[in-house]
């Protein structure tokens, strides 16, 4: 079997290790406390029924463990002057977090109404999980975290993301064995396959064993620790085992262990200074202790410390069972909170002294507050990337390869800053942003080739066949200051739906903390999407994510379909510049046609949507019969070759052409702060004409934000109604409704007083399409007359 | 190190190997020919450009490796009559699978229009990735898969869901490297803990490496044979390496190691016999083989095999590049098409003699066309659990816990078929499902300890604290002929939101072909929901899964908010009858009012939606002033609350109340096969009243359903806003504005001509309220006579 790591710091003396038991014990105390109390904060009296609060709600079970482990960090900080980010993987353990944070100081610094006193303490047990309070969990709120540990899976990938370009940091994760088991997780451990010893931070994994989920061991907790050795040691690290129950024993364990643990961190440093940049073996420390170590071994009967009857609250109805309150005044009283805390209920001054001071302190560590680090990205200007267009249409580009260039001279204008990467699931080059490569490379700490491609042990792109790795490393980075890019499969990106979920709900609760400064936007391109995935098919096509994405706060969000090369540039500057939101840009990356001169692409943008005038037939006083209206790239296209059709078809048809590149424009601006004034829509849309909406996804969501505007029963969607397969890419929209023919027809069937030319005009788009289908199929490729099809009209 | 494993056993013969050799050609050729070629199939004349496809579309790289595999295992499975399934990880390996179910007679079985002829060969090419004809990957069209493997990360998961009870089954998993880089397959390895090696199938995951994704290596492949080796000791396996690129070597080595194996798991069956189950170190392959293997060696100078550019297309532009065309040509001369096809296009006899023969062919297994093996459940009869329901609302009932009742006894009477499962990710006691234990166990693999609760190495429930894994597990299983039932949290199936596109695309797909026969629905039971997430709050509410799901074929989902325990029982016991469908069902597992008798239930569910008269103020010739419309179990609870409120505010108001339990009642019936009738529609919701409608969900899902009917613009819907934190339940419908009062506030705004009495009762809602959040603030839980609050009329 591969080897364990063996401690060989010395222990520390006895009675350092009695401080910091006596520290670890306040903080359980606190713990403790903030589940059950009302009142009576430091036991002077006999516990009361009203003392105890009338839910009790929280988890106890973790909590132990994260108390023990702050405490020897604290102690290592200190030793060693170190920059120590906690990630606490069981966010659940929130009261641990609290209870740290208040007796380092930062709590009282930040939340003043939650002093160093009897009182604070007394107002820290309320407010935990009570109306009008703070949550169960490491949120927003709890001063040094970045990371909620809600939902289970990202502790891992949000650290080294958090390490990424911070080579002063040490980003100690822990992870919970619950936690473990998820796919995320169990992926993240190969993070450090792209970690750099030199110009990157170091992560240092503790992973938690307490054994138990809510209802359940866990898997790593059951295994041995021969096959425990193996598996981290095949991921690359060398682990560390720090097991028992006696606080003793296991405090001087776990400060020999990280005393010998910083030492390889500092020897893996030194190597990788004198020019060994080949990947180490990273220490990490595997953790066996109790669930709900120190609190009640039995309640009723059954076994309760060391079992997943811990995980919440280990003893209940405290309140009328007197004695089930009696347990809970021999735990809180095991703690001996007199020997702690003054009279007054301050810390006493040799436990005070244990923690470190200033910005040292986990809790007030900046980076856990990275918006206090947030220095705004230089941008190229976006009219040196501008393509050209002189005549709509008439020439193709590959937009993405376009913002490509723009993102290539980004990365070099922030190079010396290192606050700027590009993530993405091996498509980096697949999505056409291959540029970026003529200034930086793959970042990849494994073996090496010679024939390999842009692959080194430093780089600003960051590529795994991960959506998880890529969305929480992007997380974690743009949390504690940095900027970054994830382009995507469109469709894949459903992957992470519910880590976005995750983000988009801290972005919210940030809002309501003064305290924590705005860090940059989270930037999507999704591309490769649902209408030229040439190569695959369906599995590939889902357009769902904006769907998704609009169902969290509005402030949050932002929707852009730049329907060519120069509003993408607009967009993607954009979104650089914003901070505190999600930003979902969608753009296809094959060839197609370009619109916009970069001076009406600026001006599209800034609206959000806008009369394309060349394309209808607009002039002065105009009202239109029929609006073509387009979110997309390929709805764009679409629309504005129906709009061909019908004038070439019925010139006489007095035909607008409207294009959304800003999707939450269409919301009234009660909904969302991006959008349209009623007056501004009713004048673009008109208040009754048809509008037949060409949209990129799922047809309901234009009429969702729609819904509020005047002319909303008016309004015709195509979209992806969930057909494909691997076929042309006319073929596509055919298959949706949404190609030129369909939408032409929708159009003339809208206007029932068009009469028999309008008739007429639908028999020869039916027969045009029949004879497409039947080429297609004959051929395999699209009719050249489609394929090759160009705006006519120039801008006149 | 950890030791990897050594074959042992010979190797065959070398005219055995030979004649593999040919077989594996004649595959490669037949892959090659997909991705190419339109016409001269069998390469009789030089290749002219018009008998190459305009757009070369499919996946090289990865073919010749899943061909190797398949060639060996048709050896071992007539060497040792064994049932082997094959999982195609990376599934865009289609022409691969297409290509070997093709030469062992499969296909042209299925499908006649493709004989063993030359013309048939013609057809096999030209359908690959052309307009009507087959997908590009492993897709429900391709005899024996069931796993499209488009989206990557299933591959494994779905193997074991498919070995679960099925004990002669080897489920044969081939692994991508790209695949392997995800999380959902990180964990999945671990998926070896819950094996049973007496009752359940093995499972064989061959891992591929081939050394890069798209444009990049892959981690795994770029580790050394030491970590790997250390790496898969430590998930439970022994790693076997076969490693090379002489093809004669690499066959030999294959064979030797596949025959290895089997008696490795044979001997793991024998110890079990022996009545040892404990966990066995199970058997893995790792084959490192070139990427795009026996393909062009260098296009345009550059490095194609075993490269990363051998991905898709290897050497393009055939039709106009000459070079390239000769390119090609003379690789798919180099696999001698004459000595593996006769004249007139049939395998040769001695190359068709490899392939096993029936159902034996790994294209023919019925585990590969589940509904073949489909059996349906023998379901007790709901009314032995029902609820008793003198008073409306006058008892409360844990709903889920009462389902639990039902499912035990499904579970037992079907445990002898061994054809149900329960999977959850250790939530399923927690969800309340706990009657199941009096019946069956968690199943589990790893070390069990005395204090075990309910563990055991057999059972029907599966826990694992990964949604990835509960949901891949039961993929495998439904589509494999078995019945399955997953509850989860809420907030956190979003996990899952990509799984579930891919499953629905999959039964979609499966509907328009005649052979696939169905298979058992995928039913979800949410439940801890966004109502009730007492202990957790912000990062546990998030009821979006179900606009996730609507954006899918109507004709595959269905969505269910059974109000209570009656309800939920019709619901539960009718999802389990029905197959090729995903249920959705959202359901509280907190005490709550029990509203309907087992009659009402049953009558108000097959409807779909209906009014509760007992609950308004109907009489003879009713048309009401206003609708109160509830869906889910909170929005009736608070629903039925404003009624009251209004009733005894304003006595002479006329108030229906209605409730939805099929939510796609809600749409019209050319929508959605549930969809009520416009009349029927008319009938409950009327065509001009005010509609206020609670919803448990985000609330524009109900303006989208109810779209086309004809009063949807007075539907005014309360839902969740994204507004949440751990706080008490009525505090949470309140942050929403879904309380009772909110709800008949907005009522009474909707009917102005209520004047003086609408507004008085308006500001004594407003006080109470008021007064409510006060309270809840100081106190800590809801105020009693909210808390308290029973619906006070009876039935009269």
């Amino acid at each position: 079997m591969a080897e364990a790591g063996v401690a060989t710091a010395a222990r520390p003396p006895a009675e350092e290790l009695a401080l910091i038991d006596r520290y670890w014990r306040a903080a359980n105390y606190l713990s403790v406390g903030q589940i059950y109390l009302l009142g009576n904060p430091l036991l002077k009296e006999p516990l009361k029924p009203e003392d105890i609060k009338p839910r009790l709600l929280g988890h106890w079970g973790t909590t132990p463990g994260l108390n023990f482990i702050y405490a020897h960090l604290n102690r290592i900080i200190k030793a060693r002057d170190a920059n120590v980010l906690y990630i606490c993987g069981p966010g659940h353990g929130g009261p641990g977090m609290v209870a740290n944070t208040y007796l380092e100081g930062t709590y009282s610094e930040i939340y003043p109404d939650i002093p160093e006193t009897e009182e604070g303490i007394g107002r820290l047990f309320r407010q935990f999980s009570f109306p009008g309070g703070i949550p169960s969990h490491a949120a927003p709120e709890t001063p040094g975290s970045i990371h909620e540990g809600g939902e289970l899976g990202y502790a891992l990938v949000h650290a080294f993301g958090a390490a990424f370009d911070d080579p002063d940091l040490v980003v100690a994760c822990v992870v919970g064995d619950g936690e473990a088991e998820t796919g995320p997780l169990a992926a993240a451990w190969h993070s450090n396959k792209f970690l750099n010893p030199l110009s990157d931070g170091a992560v240092l994994p503790i992973l938690h064993l307490n054994g138990y989920k809510i209802a359940n061991p866990t898997v790593l907790a059951r295994l041995s620790d021969t096959e425990l050795t193996d598996l981290f040691s095949g991921y690359g690290y060398e682990p560390f085992f720090v097991e028992g129950s006696d606080p003793t024993d296991m405090h001087g364990q776990m400060a020999a262990t990280l005393d010998t643990v910083f030492d390889r961190l500092a020897a893996i440093r030194a190597r990788a200074e004198s020019g060994d940049l080949s990947r180490p073996r990273w220490p990490m420390i595997v953790l066996r202790s109790l669930k709900g170590w120190t609190g009640p071994k039995t309640v009723d009967g059954k076994v309760v410390e060391g079992h997943w009857r811990s995980h919440q609250v280990p003893v209940s109805g405290c309140r009328d069972d007197e004695g089930h309150r009696i347990i809970l005044e021999d735990w809180l009283k095991s703690y001996h909170p007199d020997d702690l805390f003054d009279e007054n209920g301050a810390l006493k001054p040799e436990l005070k002294a244990l923690a470190p001071s200033g910005a040292k302190r986990m809790g007030a560590i900046p980076q856990g507050n990275g918006g206090l680090l947030r220095k705004e990205l230089t941008l190229p200007d976006i009219r040196t990337y501008a393509v050209t267009v002189e005549t709509p249409g008439a020439a193709d580009e590959q937009s993405t390869k376009i913002l490509g260039d723009f993102l290539r001279d980004a990365l070099t204008l922030n190079a010396t800053e290192r606050n700027f990467r590009i993530f993405g699931p091996d498509e980096t080059a697949s999505n056409r942003l291959q540029s970026v490569f003529e200034v930086t490379d793959r970042v990849w700490q494994a073996e090496i080739l010679p024939t390999d491609d842009h692959l080194a042990r430093e780089g600003r792109v960051m590529e795994v066949l991960s959506e998880h790795m890529c969305q929480g490393w992007l997380e974690g980075y743009l949390l504690t200051g940095r900027h970054g890019f994830f382009s995507c499969y469109e469709a894949f990106i459903h992957i992470v739906d519910s880590m976005f979920n995750q983000h988009a709900k801290w972005l919210k609760v940030t809002r309501g903390i003064e305290w924590r400064k705005p860090v940059a936007s989270l930037n999507y391109l999704l591309t490769s999407h649902v209408w030229r995935q040439d190569h695959n098919g369906f599995s590939h096509q889902d357009p769902g994510f904006v769907d998704h994405v609009v169902n969290k706060k509005a402030d949050v969000v932002r929707v852009y379909f730049p329907p060519d090369a120069n509003t993408l540039l607009w967009v993607g500057n954009h979104c650089l510049q914003t901070w505190d939101r999600i930003n979902v840009i969608v753009a296809g990356k094959q060839p197609a046609p370009q619109w916009l001169t970069m001076d009406e692409a600026i001006a599209h943008c800034e609206t959000g949507a806008g009369i394309w005038e060349w394309a209808g037939t607009e002039e002065e006083g105009f009202e239109p019969d029929v609006v073509l209206a387009a979110a997309g790239d390929v709805p764009t296209l679409e629309a504005l070759a129906a709009a061909d059709l019908l004038r070439q078809a019925l010139p006489d048809l007095r035909i607008r052409v409207v294009n959304v590149v800003d999707l939450m424009a269409l919301q009234s601006p009660d909904q969302h702060p991006h959008g349209l004034t009623d007056e501004a829509f009713d004048a673009m849309f008109t208040t009754s004409r048809p509008v037949i909406f060409a949209y990129h996804g799922y047809p309901w969501l234009i009429h969702r934000l729609v819904y509020k505007r005047r002319n909303h029963d008016s309004f015709h969607v195509r979209g992806y109604k969930e057909e494909g397969t691997t076929t042309t890419p006319f073929d596509m929209v055919v298959m949706n409704d949404l190609d030129r023919f369909h939408l032409a027809i929708e159009a003339i069937r809208r206007l029932p007083s068009l009469g028999r030319k309008g008739a007429e005009a639908v028999a020869a788009f039916e027969a045009k399409l029949a004879e497409h289908n039947a080429w297609v199929r004959e051929h395999g490729e699209d009719m050249p007359e489609i394929r090759d099809w160009k705006w006519p009209y120039g801008k006149g």
